[in-house]
């Protein structure tokens, strides 16, 4: 297995060809840098004039030219193989590469009809670009053709492969930039080499791009020996092509022939593996295409080189507008492109310019897999009722509500094997969806042994210790139309936090466009949660993925917390329903107390709050107290509580609410979900004190409260950042959020409860001290705390 | 270039060297697997009984063995060589086997004088393991020697990287698991090969252990081919050393030889860098072991295989307590290490299993770079008070503030050239910290350009794309007793949100561990922030980052929103001398206005909170309102609402309050630096309206005020999750955080302003839509408006 130099000589282009490429790479070139610095005069048709020049100059011109280099040669060979073909560009923030190819395509003016394909819609086309009011200088979801955000590095090829998951006929084209390689998502990304089948799925195409330079600094990948290279990127389990130079007449003829052996590659791997029995992982094709920084712009600025460096990242002539020899360099460079050649004096490509491209669902810009919601099918799903535990009384059998999951997505999978999966880091068996096995496989395609379980080539369980894998593949998969479903332990979500903010933005973006169609939810099963990570300790502590999804808008995020199994597939089918959101499902997987039937859960989440009667004992009248909670533990311990005021203050008037969405909680004003102050006070009143015993860091409760009327009385208990390695009782002491400490709360917040309150409250304070001993003395908890069930039956 | 297959005969190990290194590894597999299952009888003194079994079997065995493996032979190579080595277990879920081989060395007892180094002490060590009120399951805080928790996965290659900086007599050993070696942060971490210096740094000599499985799939590079694996290790840099098998007899030679060879090859770097005068970028070796999972554990458990599967991940024989065959099958898997052979009668380690190891400092257990705070020294600080700006009157002059910043780092790192480095991902220049590079370099390995800017292979500036290793380098250089600073756009340290989650948690845990000594504080630089992102557009805006800090403990973490240059100065020295903390600076880079001069700055960042009385028109009686604010770009709109305010309502009352430390609108109950109730209300008042502007998500404020007197008069303006690519002044009004809009509010909310507030209500509004056409027609904000100065001089 040898590393290919392509070779001009092996593809045999006509001149036409030829030029046409070139035409094509030029008018997007010309392109690219008018939508930098132009704001009138888009043509040329007269000298250049200061006016003619944007006042603020923005935009990253060092990357756009090899984007747009890619771009012409993937489209010949798009038409001349009639691919199916869409690209991801890495280095997103060449934005204007994107737009001009878009725009040189007709798809730019077929969704933004003022930006005609003519002089003047060129000239909107240069003045929006980083305008206010216009567009994003970086590729956006304003972008026809794009899955792919140019803004934070590192995921451009996680989403490739996302695309290409069951999409056998898609070949995804992912530009790498240097720099853009240099981060952790993208290092670990090359791997999904072994995860993608050449049955089921797609192609990726990794062209990586070394232009030399970041910012400021080289690019580690541009400056390793070439052996070194090439022996990490088969390391990675690729073959790559190398194509080098600057020279554009002969980097076309290595291009051409590069793209030419790696489609040719792909279809040969395609060929073994789907009509001639082959087995195992191929050596997948790809390129790397070593071209300067700013090809073709300014050599030098003012006596310092520009091409080919550091100085080429953004703005090359920055001084345009102040400076006639700065402007006279950038007519100069314009009109190297030869636009009279490219545009004709309406403004519209020439024939020659678009002698090669695809047309209609092929173009790049246009195709269907780039605006997921067009291919999206609803899933087909399973009566979720069907799954349901029964429950003859509230609080009395125990069930692992993940596991009960695990059935209903059993199915689901099934019903639908070619548009849902599932992402996790290694825990979909420990987090008990285990009977997914019996549906699908783990994805894999590298080496197996016989002591390796439910592996499988066409698997549909994504299984790799990268967060940053799970949640890119999910989201290329998402964008492309399909479902999916990510599990994974909470504190570790985190990880992410950044990739979901960054994916959270994209729908807040694309609800206000109106050619980009609805696609599928981002569902997170957050099991292994904060209070069962008692076993491995502090650092698995950490409930704080919640406050960072409350930060985006109220429009596209859901939160979750259902306390037992039924009301876990009520929220489940819910959540797999649902368009264009980021779903949040905080769930266990330790057998927990089923509270609802499935005829009482389904209202209950339709309603997403509610107080349980037959816990209460306010007989509907004003309750002395509520007792409010969120999380499938701190039910538990609330309703422990409530058992423990039961026996000690007969005569007290609880009242008990779960909340299941916690959007509910915000007013109607600030979330679509958000209840109404009316409502919100008949549930929690006005003036009683609440004590609300909820699932993560308490501060969350308050500011999503802090508007109510009765605000100042809801006292929180939450996670206060302590733990250790202990038990699952420990846990909640250590956190002041066990039934003892709820009830000492009650008892210090309702006036009137006489004499014996002191007395109760001490015995509550020896309880807590007692659990504790037993748990050092027996290294478990009681069992009488740990088996604890309701015992009042329904009322 | 060849990888090197390791072979016996290279190093003649005596029968009792062979014989010392087996014993202490069976030690350390017997005190291993101890651990995870005994709670009495620990030396086996008489047949095992389940009442000798802890009622909960916690802890991962999988990889305890080839912890232990790599520990026995490090240290004969310790001793052999009087090395001065650490040791990072990057698989840290092996706590036992780091808790066992730290009780062998002795260090354990000395630390925990309770837990000796006998039969009694070896009990508690056994009852104490994933115990309640005992220590956690994993590598930990607590754990002498440890600098790498083993909680989260992926950051153990850049800790250890970290700890090498400008160490150059130590070499950091580093075990990676194949689990881990799936993350991002790590497969990008390799690259770290081009950043260390064999001058001035230690060596980093990674151990990748492939022991097959994860948790319950197998791990992608124990599935490649060989020869794969062995061009992708190559590719990162290293010349790799094979070691591979399961009889422990030739694994011992093995290893032996391959960690001679290693141990030799630094040696040779380090002798042709320092004294030979080679340059260029050494190929590092490194070590593949290649090993069974559960190593020497039960082969099988009823019938099916375990030791070499995921089925030896965590407790391989689980039904001890309960199952005679299984208690049966741990007493013989116990009895196999012949702990009669390891331990005399007292329990003491014989002197057979004594014979290797180092002693004193040499111990890896208790060499004081992993207790970084024993080696830490106070840096030598410039008097930050001489790079002050010079400031006449406030509000008139403009400087850029991190360019007054970088001057003074510059005389930072020239003053401590060996103990204090800035990170970031390539942004020191464009945050306009470039002073520092009078200094120092960015440090650079790899191959050097004619174009190339200020690289060097002893830089102290480390810049790559990847926050991960940013901040994992970071964390290893403060964790072995050195300073620095890293700095990053605003919106993307969110990508390492998870990791400084972990490093919170290790010093709110450190602070309860009287061994442990305080290192310095981890200092963020956040520039480039989200209200001056108007040119890079959405994804580039998200000040979230400060609630995610704000869930950790009050007692670590800081948050800083200096103004202005000289607040930043003054803001930064009180960074840079603190021990223990996490602070976060929000500084500007853009030309800002300087509102306090170095005399009033000191003060102000002192109290951290304060009245600013010459923007005041309260004359220190009670305000009509109360304008707030904190932030650069806040402070900027406040100051002009309040000069707005001046003009229209010359009789209002405004009291104008700046806020540095956001700490200080906490209660003093919740944060040490929290304001008593008393101060706050004399500030803010109980019962005036409140405008307040802040620099990130509004919530967060009414998170830190809600239990204050007056919260419910506190009106929030910040960050409402709206933006694009625009200017920096309709980034403001798009989060109605503009001077206009405050305007508004305080007209909105302040009664008795009389007949003109609707007129001047309208006319702010007008304002706003003027602004905004100003800014669409030209393409930049109103000059009057981003020209603003503050006309009234000092008061």
């Amino acid at each position: 297995m040898q590393p290919a130099e392509a070779s001009e000589g092996r593809v045999m282009l006509t001149d036409d060809e030829l030029g046409a490429i070139d035409a094509w790479w030029r008018a997007a070139n010309y392109l690219s840098a008018g939508q930098i610095y132009l704001r009138a005069n888009p043509l040329l048709r007269r000298p250049l004039d200061r006016e003619d020049i944007k006042p603020r100059l923005l935009g990253h011109w060092g990357t756009s030219p090899g984007l747009n280099f890619c771009y012409a040669h993937l489209n010949r060979v798009i038409a001349a193989h009639d691919l199916d073909m869409i690209y991801v560009l890495g280095p997103g923030h060449g934005g204007p590469a994107a737009v001009a190819n878009a725009w040189l395509e007709g798809t730019y003016s077929e969704v933004y009809p003022h930006v005609s394909q003519d002089a003047a819609g060129m000239e909107r086309l240069f003045r929006q670009f980083s305008y206010p009011g216009g567009i994003p200088s970086h590729v956006a979801p304003e972008t026809p053709g794009s899955i792919h955000e140019g803004g934070e590095l590192g995921y451009s090829l996680a989403h490739a492969y996302g695309a290409a998951f069951d999409n056998p006929d898609l070949i995804v084209a992912c530009v790498v930039g240097d720099g853009e390689a240099e981060t952790g998502p993208l290092a670990t990304s090359w791997h999904s080499t072994k995860f993608i089948d050449p049955v089921g799925d797609g192609a990726v195409l990794p062209i990586l791009h070394l232009n030399g330079y970041k910012i400021a600094n080289p690019a580690v990948l541009a400056r390793i020996p070439e052996e070194e290279l090439v022996a990490l990127l088969e390391g990675y389990g690729h073959r790559p092509i190398l194509v080098s130079g600057d020279d554009p007449a002969k980097m076309h003829g290595l291009m051409a022939a590069a793209l030419d052996e790696a489609i040719e590659e792909i279809s040969e791997i395609r060929r073994q593996a789907r009509h001639a029995g082959a087995t195992g992982r191929p050596r997948w094709p790809m390129i790397v295409l070593r071209t300067p920084k700013g090809w073709t712009g300014p050599k030098e600025v003012d006596g310092l080189p520009v091409e080919g460096t550091w100085r080429a990242h953004q703005v090359p002539l920055a001084g345009v507008r102040e400076n006639p020899a700065h402007l006279a360099q950038l007519e100069a460079w314009l009109a190297s492109y030869r636009p009279e050649e490219l545009f004709d004096t309406d403004g519209r490509p020439r024939t020659g310019v678009l002698a090669t491209p695809p047309a209609g669902d092929r173009r790049m810009s246009a195709n269907p897999h780039a605006n997921g919601g067009l291919l999206l099918r609803d899933l087909e799903l399973p009566g979720f009722r069907t799954y349901a535990v029964e429950v003859d009384a509230p609080g009395t059998t125990s069930t692992e509500p993940t596991r009960v999951l695990g059935a209903y997505l059993r199915d689901v999978i099934a019903a639908n094997p070619d548009s849902f999966r599932i992402t996790g880091p290694d825990e979909t068996a420990s987090n008990r969806l285990s009977a997914v096995f019996e549906a699908t496989d783990r994805a894999w395609q590298a080496e197996t042994l016989a002591t390796d379980d439910h592996l499988g080539p066409h698997g549909h369980v994504m299984e790799v210790l990268s967060e940053h894998l799970c949640q890119g593949w999910l989201e290329g998969y998402l964008l492309t139309g399909r479902h999916g479903l990510f599990n994974s332990y909470e504190a570790f979500i985190h990880i992410v936090d950044a990739m979901f903010n960054q994916h959270a933005k994209w729908l807040e973006t694309t609800r206000k466009i109106p050619w980009r169609r609805p696609v599928a939810s981002l569902n997170y099963l957050l099991s292994s949660h904060v209070w069962r990570q008692d076993h491995n300790g502090f650092t698995h502590q950490d409930p704080g993925f919640l406050d960072v999804v409350m930060n985006k808008k109220p429009e596209i995020v859901r939160v979750y917390l259902p306390p037992d199994a039924n009301t876990l597939l009520s929220v489940a089918d819910h959540c797999l329903r649902s368009r264009d959101y980021v779903n949040v499902i905080v769930a266990g997987k330790q057998p927990a107390l089923d509270w609802l039937s499935m005829d009482e859960a389904v209202p209950h989440c339709t309603r997403g709050i509610g107080i349980w009667d037959w816990a209460s004992t306010d007989d509907g009248t004003e309750p002395d107290v509520v007792l409010a909670c969120a999380g499938d533990i701190t039910t538990l311990e609330t309703l422990a509580a409530a058992d423990l005021l039961r026996r000690h203050f007969p005569d007290l008037r609880v009242r008990v609410i779960n909340v299941v969405d916690l959007m509910r909680l915000q007013p109607d004003t600030e979330h679509p979900h958000g209840l109404p102050d009316a409502e919100f006070d008949a549930l929690f009143t006005t003036d009683r004190p609440v004590i609300f015993a909820f699932h993560g860091y308490p501060y969350l409760i308050h500011r999503l409260t802090y508007r109510r009327n009765g605000h100042h009385n809801i006292h929180v208990r939450g996670y206060k950042e302590e733990g250790t390695t202990t038990t699952p009782f420990d846990m909640v002491m250590l956190n002041d959020l066990d039934r003892f400490h709820l009830v000492m709360d009650v008892i210090d917040r309702v006036p009137g409860l006489g004499s014996r309150a002191a007395g109760v409250r001490q015995r509550m304070a020896d309880a807590r001290l007692r659990a504790r001993a037993h748990t050092r003395e027996h290294g478990e908890d009681d069992p009488e705390i740990s088996g604890w069930t309701w015992p009042h039956g329904e009322r």
